[in-house]
């Protein structure tokens, strides 16, 4: 095989599709973010307004978080310089799993180097420690969640996205001895919609199965003390396994899941994916942790955030422009193909300044490229103004319809 | 299936096999690592010195790698905030990849959250880029390869340990027309011998294939510029994929590849693992970049480094202990059986305050158990002194063989 052109032909086809990414240089200024500045491929430089961030809420530059990278920093030096097995367990690590069990009131919490490989390594391990384990995935989980999923050969059944009764018809289907786990969202990130989670867990409980809740995009944000919608909900305890981030609305990195003492004993014991592998470095568990307990006590920021995204939705709404509205912080605005989306993201940053990438092919499905706007509490009135305007200009610009793609 | 009884049971199981792991909370204090205070599961401390570490040069504690943590830190805030794709690229990610090609003659390098992902992400990936891929690995490849290779069920073949001979047989075999790739090590870390790096790119050009090497346990250690054995050996052009860790030698987290520009540019664009994940935290990025930057001009660290290795090597040779010696910097001496191996390390540390963690199923082979000891620059004599005459004691304690199990 002539290896060099086999590259060249995938990669011909991601520019013939229009979906080749260019990532964008960035370089936030910490204390005024939004505002970041672009490296353009130039060399030149240009201010610009952030708006496609999954730091929700800014915490990437809180006080309290950096206070305690420095502190880390200060008092332990950088990498943990082990696997958590080889000398990679410090106090920091022990006390953000404490935090983490805390927060989504669970016996213990396992930390992972990202939510990406929690998901991957937690998926494919339970088949291991439940033989014979038959997985349930709502068809619009995250692509970490499918890997774990598929790893190990393990069999699944895909059920109609938020679909409870598609779940119990395949659950109904399928031996009623073997054992078997449900798993899905919260808050689905692309369109910004919730799952039914009591309803999952009610056909959950009918069929004896564990239930795995994707909390990425929530842990932080929604509920009283930033536990996510199973908090908001009072749901927390229909949840064998919660999954969350700490590098999205914890504003730093790092994944991990919450559970039972023995579960998260059992993967913690059988993952390779958390095995084999450097801790996370305990400067990076000191920021998360003090951004976890940060947001236990601070419902203000998530009402800032909450508010700016409604006030962003309404403009844009206001408009006429085709937005996805599900009630959550994310504002996708609809666009439906990969040049088109591209023009728009190119245009919104070299013209206005407005950095938001555009979403396609594999993030969404082919035909639903999209712009995904991230307000935050950080946003202030002005950026959303000029984030309007720029998106009235462009759409009469590009002749493009008004809300006639919208979900 | 009553799943708390199937987790007892696969907690059982490694109870019973005497290889349940227990994780050691450890707090390094900055400047004085290798010291460290235990923090005892009664509630008390102890001082201890960490001798099963992989930060294996100290630059966890370096002041260019903490200063450049602090400057970051103090200029950009804590995590990116998004994929790499969306929002998450910045200047101190590009840095950090410019230092990485540049250490190992590529045109590119990509980062990843660790090299575990780096390995799995990869390697699983180059058979969607090269449809009808054979993947030939050698049998004591690390488990981030193994599962890379093992995750889309393409076709893979194992090669002996080591074996270029077997190799060929296997390669041999196969249809001349397919696509091959050859994935292997340069410093296998539970041993600490070397691959034959020149003898295996050998065949792989007899047959065509591809080249993958995993540096994790070499970069930063060797090669005049610490590029690895690839460097050393001045086999770099010989490697079309080079596969290293930033969270060992280096000090900090992550993960990376070094190879051509394309097959950079097509592992970035179709591998999810790269894709679907919060990219490093800038401060991360920012340390690395100064480690490996400061890496490529410090040669008399790497030479106190291999001759701390050879220190304790001769001298626990000298009381006819049953080490591993092929010339790297790892130190295992070996045990055989894992019950026998946890007894040592529990009585190092609480006699002796000599933490090395037992190594055990699935790090190593059944019936390989072993203790593996990480000199580096910063283990002063006063710390040798002490661990060698502590194994000595315990040695004769345990009525344990002499120089019977070494390889």
């Amino acid at each position: 095989m002539d290896f060099s052109a086999a590259l060249d032909q995938a990669l011909t086809n991601l520019h013939d599709e229009g979906r080749y990414r260019t990532f964008i240089d960035i370089e936030r200024t910490k204390g005024h973010f939004p505002k970041a500045i672009w490296n353009k491929p130039d060399g030149t430089k240009q201010e610009i307004t952030v708006w496609c961030g999954n730091d929700y809420l800014g915490m990437g530059q809180h006080p309290v978080v950096l206070e305690a990278m420095h502190e880390a920093l200060d008092a332990t030096g950088a990498g943990s310089g082990g696997t958590r097995n080889i000398s990679g367990t410090t106090v920091y690590h022990k006390r953000l799993e404490a935090e983490l069990a805390d927060l989504h009131q669970k016996e213990d919490a396992l930390l992972f180097t990202s939510a990406y490989i929690a998901n991957d390594a937690t998926l494919s391990t339970l088949p291991k420690l439940f033989p014979g384990l038959i997985i349930y995935s709502d068809n619009l989980n995250h692509a970490s969640m499918i890997e774990g999923i598929r790893r190990n050969g393990g069999a699944k059944r895909v059920f109609r996205h938020n679909d409870p009764e598609h779940l119990r018809e395949l659950m109904a289907a399928d031996d009623p001895k073997a054992p078997k786990l449900v798993a899905f969202e919260s808050v689905y990130s692309m369109d910004g919609d919730i799952g039914p989670i009591e309803a999952l867990c009610d056909v959950a409980d009918e069929f004896g199965a564990l239930t795995y809740l994707d909390e990425v995009h929530a842990v932080g944000l929604y509920g009283p003390r930033g536990g996510g919608i199973s908090e908001r909900d009072q749901l927390t305890n229909r949840l064998d396994i919660i999954n969350g981030t700490l590098g999205k609305a914890f504003g730093v990195q790092g994944g991990y899941i919450a559970a039972s003492a023995k579960m998260c004993d059992a993967v913690r014991s059988y993952a390779p994916g958390f095995i084999f592998t450097t801790s996370l470095p305990p400067v990076v568990a000191a920021g998360a942790a003090a951004s976890v307990a940060h947001l236990k006590n601070d419902q203000d920021l998530r009402d800032r955030h909450q508010a700016a995204a409604k006030v962003l939705k309404l403009r844009l709404k206001g408009l006429g422009l085709p937005i996805i509205d599900h009630g959550t912080h994310i504002v996708p605005v609809m666009v439906g193909n990969p040049v088109h989306t591209k023009v728009l993201s190119d245009k919104l940053l070299e013209d206005h300044g407005i950095y938001v990438q555009p979403i396609n092919f594999p993030t969404v499905p082919r035909g639903t490229e999209r712009l995904r706007f991230t307000p935050s509490p950080v946003h202030g009135p002005g950026e959303i103004n000029a984030l309007v305007h720029a998106m009235d200009e462009l759409w009469s610009h590009c002749a493009l319809n008004r809300a006639e793609l919208a979900g």
